[in-house]
């Protein structure tokens, strides 16, 4: 599970020191970030996985790991996951790909992990 | 109207072109992004307001155009749309805004020509 | 002066549009946005044409004639805006090329008009 | 034939304002950008579709143009055309159609234009 | 050769994973990527120099390994693989840089090994 | 120091087999490159910085972390640097935010390492 995380630890460590020096702006932003995927019109569910489809596009992967860890935590299935790699993939192309292999691996990792809870 | 008349006979036309002297592949591929939205794990609404999300953040104008006219088909609503344009806003960044701006235009153009349909 | 005018007319009236309408987030976002640029350990200027060559180098016209009307009002030289271009020229390359023309033209012009004010 | 006429116009003269105007780097870059698509290794319609295919997964419709124009000069064939475009579609995915209806109508309008030549 | 070796695992092992456990779009757009570098008007280098100056472009790492291997393997001298370089550079920018820093040092790599070839 | 050594190693190794292997346009590029961020109407600090934003919304990591060591190296302090990353930041949006991540922690390493000179 080094993974997950790794990426979680890297990313709440930096995450509190850009809130502790960055500019009221920045903090700002990071407020917003985090309230645009609350439930609304859309439930959390389907922004997460927006959210998904939006950074495999722009090829972030990063931001790809974060919305599947987040979608799977709202329940997502994963055929639904991977409805939106189609998505994605299609909108983007093969530049896609290499993103779309990463996400495929971390994907299968958390589901592997999940099947063994108790 | 003009606009989504324009945007219609322009795109069908030049399909029409691309059907007719492209390659197989090129033929194929838009064959896969038809399907690409048909209902599945998720239903085709919520395909299309993915793929408006993706349009926008990157920056495709003519691509916002054409998933809002099938997000409103799909029977998507005025909130929802918003909170898609919201989703991409944020993961786009202000270089989204003067994209934004055109698909505001062009859902409140459409949104009032639906109000006057009998 | 026709573009300066249609550029800030449909720009205005959008934008009021978008606070109308938008979710809490996208007026927030806005708001963040307009602060972005006032002096800080910065000043206006040096931020105005940074925002310029982020713009430049992200292909955004109507973001590029923004933030040169922006920069002019904040006493930006024409040299200065020509460096900037430069940066973003060579840290985005040729396909920065047809945007520069179209950044170039809307200088000239804005050069021009205020050399004719009293 | 006006759009043909219209983009080579718009080009001379801002070209020549750029040179005239920019920095000795903007000079030295066009000087560059011109030399690279000489005949070396690669012949120079290898160049021009290469720049195409370019231009073409980076959404750049005015680039896609000049490539057009330049790979037709050269001799390339409408097969080797949609070839490239074919290669662009594929790496760079459905946000690519609304640049390749541009692309294939401007094709067309040239092939039809020399058809119509002595 | 670790990286050739890595690259190649890890790629054929996601490649089959996701031809797999894909959506049908995802499969058929699999085929499509695959078709699009069969030689037609263009020969097969030709069209694998071009996916390498788009990947180079849109700066996808994996993307230009793979085409560097795919070109070498249907002959692409070292100069043809540099003007290709040269393309990519002039049409992308600096940016593109340290991709290419990346690129050249897998090339060098690839052909040092062919080089001890009995 | 690890990561300052190490990327500033690389990129001499590769720079230099470059500018060793490179066309002419390769090499004239390299010099354009250097030149562009000499001071002229703006100083240099201003062009590194510039540079960075730039950088951070084109979401090149090593670009990034090549313009932080040249704005330190040209006195920009902590706060400007943070300036920057706001404009790049919201310029940008939230698929910004993972390089940011990285910027700062490098940003902070460098800092701290500073810090520790006599």
């Amino acid at each position: 599970m080094g993974r997950y995380e790794d990426f979680t630890k890297f990313r709440q460590e930096m995450n509190a020191k850009i809130l502790e020096e960055g500019t009221l702006e920045i903090k700002r932003f990071f407020g917003i970030d985090e309230r645009t995927y609350h439930p609304g019109a859309l439930d959390a569910k389907t922004k997460e996985l927006m959210g998904l489809a939006a950074s495999l596009v722009l090829r972030c992967d990063d931001c790809v790991t974060y919305h599947i860890i987040e979608a799977l935590d709202k329940d997502a299935t994963k055929d639904e996951i991977y409805e939106t790699f189609t998505v994605a993939l299609v909108v983007g192309g093969s530049i896609v790909i290499p993103h779309l292999r990463r996400a495929v691996s971390f994907l299968e990792e958390m589901l592997d992990l999940s099947s063994k809870l108790p």
